[in-house]
């Protein structure tokens, strides 16, 4: 069948020579509570928390979070921005202060979701984060039994051996494997893998 | 100044054991044209296209960039997609077939815009990628060049040595240095250190 797009100058491209040091540092998403939000993704997810800073005058935080080797984060504010900043794949969570006190959920996901905004659904651009792990359905059973919301368990929908959970301010956290999709008879939910609802998945959406 | 959050629990958290293989593998954003995408990250961020998968049985494609040593990149699709999964901070580009024929902006950036909804300003919760490079101004010097929209030169609003492009989709893309914020007296919009308008931020949107 012929591509969709042929990409193969794409696959061939030389990296242009002033890139060669770019290092794709972080992804940043606006969190209600960051109490909560870092109780996720440092005990739950395993990130460390890299780099916190204040902004009172402006009248927000940002909390870094990455998956590095722990002993290698500086201790000094200054050495941890200049760790942070050379630090590949940071989550930068982003609390303006007060949002903790609104009701319910804020921010929209980006999922054709109406969260933030009154009452239509936003044709968003941003789809989820990714995390990739040694076992998908030990992943999950381990999120489930910590009370992480399971939005497609590993045996859910049509693609069998990928999950996606949903972290505090519901943005959607793919869980793929390190290597090929495999499959386990009984997910974290109990649907085998010859169950589940047919093909979802949020690209569309 | 009390900290606006006690944040010491965090950096003396223990990583969870069973999270320490735990990559951060990817951030999925949806784009109206993937030519045109994958020419703006490969060509003009110098992102090395690691994989792609084509699912015309569901209507869309997706293609994966990230920086990593191109040297590294496997041939054949398995190996990629192997490579891939274990390569972290990939940038995951999802098309929707048919996007590309659509009139204007698709989708929400998550910045406070009204793309992808009917005049209502959506507050979003993604905010930007961001991508740490050797020297800002120079870097912002060659994206103008090479005609990438400047939202913020290094010199503009408040936070000097810093800046945020666009990507074709309109997804901000903060630029930052390798270190410690440092600036030049001119940017390549020709705005001096000392001027600019006053603290603009994209977190507060």
């Amino acid at each position: 069948m012929a591509e969709p797009l042929d990409v193969s100058e794409f696959y061939s491209a030389t990296q242009p020579e002033a890139t060669k040091k770019y290092i794709m540092q972080q992804v940043m998403v606006r969190v209600k509570d960051p109490k909560v939000s870092l109780d996720f993704y440092i005990r739950k997810l395993g990130f460390h928390l890299i780099l916190h800073r204040n902004f009172p005058q402006y009248g927000f935080s940002v909390y870094f979070v990455a998956y590095c080797p722990k002993e290698q984060i500086p201790v000094s504010q200054e050495d941890r921005w200049n760790f942070c900043m050379t630090c590949p794949a940071c989550v930068e969570l982003t609390w303006n202060y007060g949002s903790e006190k609104e009701a319910g959920m804020l921010y929209n996901t980006g999922n054709s979701d109406t969260t933030g905004v009154t009452g239509e659904k936003v044709r968003g651009g941003f789809g989820h984060l990714g995390i990739t792990v040694p076992d998908v359905y030990a992943a999950c059973q381990r999120f489930k039994e910590l009370g992480v919301a399971i939005h497609k368990s590993p045996n859910g929908g049509g693609m069998k051996g990928l999950a996606f959970i949903k972290d505090p301010d519901g943005y959607l956290i793919e869980v793929l494997p390190h290597g090929p999709l495999v499959t386990q008879p009984f997910d974290c939910n109990g649907v085998a893998v010859d169950g589940g609802e047919g093909y979802k998945d949020n690209s569309k959406l």
